[in-house]
């Protein structure tokens, strides 16, 4: 059997969106702003594909949405843009975000800070979430944007956006929200709350890799960051991605369609793993589950190097991450862990395990044995826990994280 | 019958590539960055595939090869890094390029224009091309970079890309080359001639819209475009396209593999399509055909507008372009046909004929019958082209455009 459980990393394309992708590719493969049949064939496709991304967060039809390349382009079209417009070419110099970004919004924040922006680094609480009072307190009147996740990739926290919002609203700053581990897997609502630009990435929700999208609301002013022959309203240069597109368009739509029924078998999912994790001694997971999406755990397993567990669940065909896929190159600490508190070696013990609606109880239970045999097994070759043996056992408690 | 004769605008992904594609899609779809056998089961395709690019370019392992989501993106990552490397954060203030860029390039042109950056927009020649003296005279101790396309996507001329490379060396500046319309088409060696930067896009060479790649000589400094993850050595972040990186791989093998007999192969049908066309009267041709890519034709055909013919060619299934689909959605004149000289009711006749190595002969002879046909039609109902009736027909001839 061969379990993933690394679905925040990546997820399997739909079998269903491959095929709603694949007329694209030989058959109607003309280029859309072509004024010819191969090329206008597109444009039923094309608009369907607009109009499953804007129902599936409810945007208005005063709102765009455009089409990128990835959730890492979104993101450092806002960030940069808004540099531009209002930084370069106005007078504010400051932009606020959280320690625990994508490193997409983080590295771009530090090339930011080398062209002079000052950027502001909210610090999370023990739940690893940016509380809301926390981004007004440093929102100055030279702050261009606030940006902030609005779920994390590694601990499935969800952040208290539409706070968030109504604190920009009221000071009258831009609010940008890197939305990919949300939309898809929690219900979104653009409507209900106040939110200038959201980013997302269709292969966290069982789309393809390689093509994302950016709301911008009420078509509000943006500099491009792709300039060129003014596809997209002009938004975003670039021929289009016709297959790409319609398989985001598909993928939305199957991932919201009955989201919260569809949440609720992953979660029941999760919570099963979840439980039995729990029963192992010293472990702890990172953040209340009722505000997590429903798909994910981010465990520390007491004695238990990351990697260690993570090589012994590939050994057992478990995919599995210590983290952000974007940093995992590196065996670095989790960096997460690190902002909620914990101590180096904590954060060096950390596994996320993050499920997809493809996950079956099957698979949960192969991951429960294989997780507790891995535990047992690398426990005892660990020395450091030997050492740090518990006199009492059993006892894992949710989030309860020991600060050095 | 379809006959597809907008190939500089966009290609059919030729199967074999699609089917190269496929299992990466809800297969082998993990993140490559992922330290698991999901991930970890990709990689060995997307060596092939970046060996294949090398290859196909003839590029040297010391040079670095990076993917992106297409030459648009290519193209304003050297534009705007350029800008960020020499002009913000340097003593440079000025670029050169030509008036006949495709939009990705002058409209990046005209943005950075707006940041303060001084450019050079050289004038062609009434073939349609810069010539590399030209380059030279207008490159100061102030110029950061010169930028100029290999091949024209409106008339398929090529530029003296191997001079001008010889120029900027000499003198110390950097060279970039859009190649979009030479890769794939004409014999492309790298390690022949000095060129900093070139970019690319498979889906112009039957692979796939949406990815493309960006050659960078010697592994040189550019900043990142897209800041994040890491992605391909740091240089352009987000999650690997695996699907499309592999297309791309085997798209540009099976378009450069024996490329000067496919190419022969494509300007003989396109000759004969030119020839017939020619015996009509009143019709240019812009360009030697020699020194064009094999597979282009730009005509003007007298009393008829670019805009009528192709629709009546569209009627008759024939795909067919007034210029770049880029520009296509406004019916503006051809600009490359303004560049060389053409005055502005030349310019409304041009029509962009561009074949690829699927085109077939019984193609090629429904084409020139329909091409023959709608030429009557159209000048039997122009009252420009009654009114200025030709006393000789029938002697069209190659390159000769009439200056007002």
């Amino acid at each position: 059997m061969q379990v993933y459980l690394d679905n925040n990393a990546t997820t399997m394309v739909d079998p269903q969106v491959v095929e709603a992708m694949l007329p694209y590719f030989s058959e109607q493969y003309g280029n859309p702003n072509s004024l010819h049949k191969f090329g206008t064939s597109t444009h039923p496709a094309l608009a369907k594909a607009m109009d499953q991304v804007y129902t599936a967060l409810n945007a208005s039809d005063n709102d765009d949405i455009v089409f990128t390349s990835c959730a890492t382009e979104s993101n450092n079209w806002v960030l940069q843009s808004v540099f531009i417009d209002l930084v370069l070419n106005g007078d504010k110099n400051h932009m606020v975000t959280t320690e625990v970004e994508h490193p997409s919004i983080l590295a771009t924040c530090r090339f930011l800070e080398e062209q002079g922006v000052k950027v502001t680094y909210l610090p999370v609480n023990d739940q690893g979430v940016v509380e809301a009072h926390t981004v007004r307190s440093f929102i100055t009147d030279k702050t261009a944007l606030v940006s902030v996740m609005w779920a994390s990739n590694e601990t499935g926290m969800i952040f208290p956006i539409k706070e968030i919002g109504e604190i920009c609203k009221e000071k009258g700053v831009l609010f940008h929200s890197d939305g990919v581990q949300a939309i898809g897997k929690i219900p979104v609502d653009l409507q209900s709350l106040h939110i200038d630009f959201v980013s997302m990435s269709a292969h966290k929700f069982h789309g393809p890799k390689g093509v994302g999208a950016l709301y911008i609301r009420d078509s509000q002013k943006l500099t491009p960051l792709l300039h060129g022959g003014e596809h997209m309203g002009g938004r975003r240069s670039g021929t289009l991605n016709v297959p790409y597109i319609v398989g985001m368009g598909k993928a939305i739509e199957l991932a919201t369609t009955n989201i919260e029924e569809t949440a609720a078998k992953i979660r029941k999912k999760r919570d099963r793993l979840e439980d039995a994790i729990m029963q192992i001694s010293d472990t702890m997971i990172v953040g209340d589950r009722e505000n997590r999406t429903p798909n994910t755990i981010l465990v520390s397993v007491k004695g238990v190097e990351g990697e260690s567990m993570l090589w012994d669940l590939n050994k057992g065909d478990i995919g599995a991450s210590t983290g952000s896929a974007c940093a995992s190159e590196e065996l670095e600490a989790n960096t997460v862990m690190l902002a909620i508190g914990a101590d180096n070696e904590l954060a060096h013990t950390g596994i996320r395990l993050s499920l997809s609606r493809f996950t079956t109880d099957a698979e949960i239970d192969y991951a429960i044995s294989h997780f507790q045999n891995a535990v047992k097994r690398l426990r005892s070759i660990s020395s450091s826990y030997a050492v740090q043996q518990p006199t009492k056992g059993g006892e894992a408690k949710d989030c309860e994280l020991h600060h050095p």
